[in-house]
């Protein structure tokens, strides 16, 4: 295991969580400093990604600030709210110019904190800009309002960087930036060089992409800015714990990573809605961990020459000596 | 169209909704008795479905009987609210047996709600019985648990009917009470005669069925109870308009419903989370009436000649001519 | 409806199949020429796109041609076959550096096929393009060779267009021009005048995306160089009839070509694979000619001001208005 | 590892295929003797599922009795083929009594040659039975014909098991036995104690089931006959190599089928169209020895104390404990 590998997670891990169903929701509220404290507690974690505003109160950025430090946690990234009750239509494509003018707002406001907070980068989740239903936008005023926003935001400070996480779906039944190539077309579109891509591994299962191959092209364009993993059963955003269900594609993701020397954060985007979260996260780093052992142990050469024959069985073989190690009789891999 | 036609939603279609991004909600939260007066201005809604406890509030069943006079509504259903905090790991299967307990009062509740208001049906929609992750569940005894939970509610009302709703998953990643033949082996084994299937379209679209087999499969077995329809993607139960996906196939689902001599009430069960729910509820029922013009139209013997062939283009032209009209070419059909 | 409309199909709707199961296939094999006569027989054909080599036996061009003649058909597109057993581990991205060449040879004389014919497109569908497993292939290179594939086709034959028809998977798992944007991004890297996209309708319900955007995307990158339709429950490449499961869905989507003053041919992409050829050819068009009169009736103006307002209820009615006619009680569209 | 367990695999694994594109097939056409020699040649195998009649030529059971023998290999169970050509609209539910009939006689000869060979049963795959549109079939007699044709074959070879193989959908768009429920619910109707389920992995994926809630329920019906494994994404049935995609869940599944002493052959349905079919078996048993050394080190007591609890993180790192073993670091399990 690489000895300097970093843990993250976004703040929203430690919340308690409502739906449409349990709307008391799924246990007692927590601020955002009852999730920092719980944060502290999971074994491995280095960095936190902030939802903005602060949920749970009024709180300065000191008393943020001193949490942190508390649990010996940095700031990676700042996630501006633009998906709330104001931004139901749509934040950067909402048909009423004022809640675009809001997002922009929050967004630039984000920016300040994030620079106060020394984050890599705020974080664009545009959960509402979607449509629902066929005939109900126009396609090309909506992409183009995506891109506007995004862009504005973009030029205004380039001493940052913004990072789009694409979905597929949820909460609008289509959202704009659905993919990783159509976020990377938009990125080109834009043309500045401090916009980029979070790439949620859920997300990229969710809508039918390998999420090693997604990587890739985002590192081939230069726009791979950040990462996070969870788990699903590919037809919804599920959020699960990292490495439940798909512990190979999951190797097969971080492998890409490393092949690239991509070095950032691994980082957790984890919805524990009956789960303890602090136990969550720690499972979800033990079976990190237990990858990035795997990575060490993968026999990368022999791997090359597989996959320059697309030879499945040998390159499945190999993934899985590095992966079930000993456990794996000898001689099979 | 059948002259005596009644359509009917769940009051919740006039609720406002939360989810886990729009946390602070859709829009200001409504009372039931809010949404009563909501229903009220549907032009052609005469029975809605009621959860139980009455949300926004503390109700007398005076106000609400009230409320619902006022507005010329009948109650068809009770629906107890077995599916927040309290059940967030389930209700009937939940493995603290006092939260089991608890929701056999609260179904036993709104039992006597149902005879208070002369409802069809108590509804049971246990959205939180289930599991989400591999190992998490005894398989067997959590069925054991559904079936046991349903069956003492049915034992001890024989007076009043239990109505199971289906649906693949959400909240839960997998819930108990799947599909159409899983809830009908199940009410075979409980083996009473109160205990019938609420057939949502969009559930059984979600879950890979045909919802007009489905109907047909639950009237062969003498339990289909109640009907609620929307529409969806087929990949979530995103509780759409009525009509604005499948014209066709819910078309097919209420010709299986006459030619079964079915009569109940069409009932929706919509959450238009952005729109307005009047409109919403409109909206279906205009389309609504469309299909019962369209099954007045369509050619049943034709069509039973058509399908002892399987001959699926003669069928499908029917259809068409059934629903499209005039706008049909004639002789096409 | 547009008097000048024009209806085409791929000419293997008017053959027989195999699939895995029904290896004997679903009927007697039939020629290319016998698929022609077929298509001489559907009611308003005026194009097809042609496999090639030919199959069903040697035919020499002048024959096919005089087929054509005979059944008062043009060819619009040549579509190599660059998915058969040789390419069976893909056809640009092969491992082996000799059928890399043989699909560029075969795609090179279907170019010259192209130009004897007066096709307006060349088709590339490279099926077996892509992976089936995790760490089967090194991604980079995958797409790379994809791109350099195309791209070398593409400046060879300045005078001619090529056209990607892309598809989320089948026959691999996962095909690598899986996406409008995907195929959009990789266009755009090739950077040649004469690469666009064949979108097919189906492929892009089953992609996941609404084909009406996925079209306003291509057109508004100058790409959108062909489209063919059908019908499919979105899970699967069903190739069902066109209209039979989505009718308005396929509605925008056409009503998107006409805003953007789209002139190109309507073309059919099904496999009835238990169906008579021409009928189900006849009853696509019947359906198609019904849109077109639909898109004449279509309130574009009321339309425009819904969707400024994202107003999805709006918009809804004013689709079912044009498309169910007087079937639909005036006053509520 | 159980020292007496025994693998198996439908003989069409070392066949060669053909789908609606590859009409060539993936590689030069195989005898069914010549696939018996290839089942020979993996490592472990004991027993085989063979197609009657037998593909690739005109073979007596001598013949293939030799082959058997000569490969050291049994004869699990016969699969008649009721889903080429002949039946490709159904072969239980054909609208055409004739075809029905045959289908009734293929059946009845594939009895005689299970009888033959020692088989355990008959397996019916009736893969063309079901529909493809809307208002093609009367779901009601649809049904029926699917109960009468499996049960008056049960009736009349009381000697024989028959099982049924079920599957969401393909090559029909729907198939009448999709589900376990649905075919346990005929099974029940049908009433005889010699029909039951061939439970195949990949198939409960797909069709949204956990495979280990499908066999306990198949099981705790006294159905569950046969099993057969493979591995998909979940939106087909892929059909891929064991344990490739989901490994903890087909531990999930083994560990069910283990904890009810359940204790017939793993078989697998694996479909290598581009792979070695030897190196593809050998790749899935090693994995399914590794799952079976897994079941030996799985802590069922505290799985059982965690399932009490629906304790989904205690249970999960239970089995990743078992599955990873040393690689797991101690005291995290």
């Amino acid at each position: 295991m690489a000895t300097d590998r970093r843990f993250g997670a976004g703040i929203w891990h430690f919340a308690t969580y409502v739906d449409r169903y349990a709307t008391d929701g799924y246990g007692e509220p927590r601020s955002i400093l009852d999730a920092i404290e719980l944060a502290g507690r999971v074994r491995d974690l280095s960095v936190v990604d902030l939802n903005y505003p602060f949920f749970g109160g009024s709180f300065t950025d000191a008393q943020i600030e001193d949490a942190l430090r508390r649990n010996a946690l940095d700031v990676i990234g700042i996630t501006p709210e633009i998906y709330t009750r104001t931004f139901a239509k749509g934040a950067f494509t909402n048909p009423d110019p004022g809640v675009r003018r809001r997002a922009h707002e929050l967004v630039t406001e984000a920016a300040g904190v994030a620079r106060r907070f020394g984050a890599e980068y705020v974080k664009l989740w545009p959960g509402q800009d979607g449509w629902d239903y066929p005939f109900q936008v126009d396609h090309r005023a909506l992409w183009k309002a995506s891109l506007d926003g995004v862009g504005a935001l973009a030029a205004e400070n380039p001493d940052l960087r913004f990072v789009i996480e694409y979905k597929p779906r949820e909460p609008r039944v289509h959202m704009s930036f659905d993919s990783v190539a159509r976020t990377l077309l938009g990125i080109e579109r834009i043309g500045l060089p401090n916009v980029g891509i979070l790439l949620d591994f859920g997300h990229s299962l969710f809508g039918g992409e390998s999420p090693a191959d997604a990587a890739q092209l985002a590192i081939d364009h230069g726009r791979l800015f950040g990462i996070d993993v969870n788990d699903n059963l590919r037809g919804w955003d599920d959020d699960m714990i990292a490495g439940s269900i798909h512990p190979i594609e999951i190797f097969e993701f971080f492998h890409t990573l490393e092949r690239n020397a991509w070095d950032g954060v691994w980082q957790l985007d984890q919805f524990p809605f009956r789960e303890d979260s602090v136990a969550a996260a720690d499972a979800a780093i033990d079976f990190l961990k237990l990858v990035d052992t795997a990575l060490g142990r993968l026999d990368v050469e022999a791997l090359a020459t597989a996959q320059a024959e697309h030879d499945s069985i040998r390159a499945l073989r190999l993934a899985q000596s590095a992966l079930y190690g000993s456990r794996w009789a000898p001689g099979q891999g």
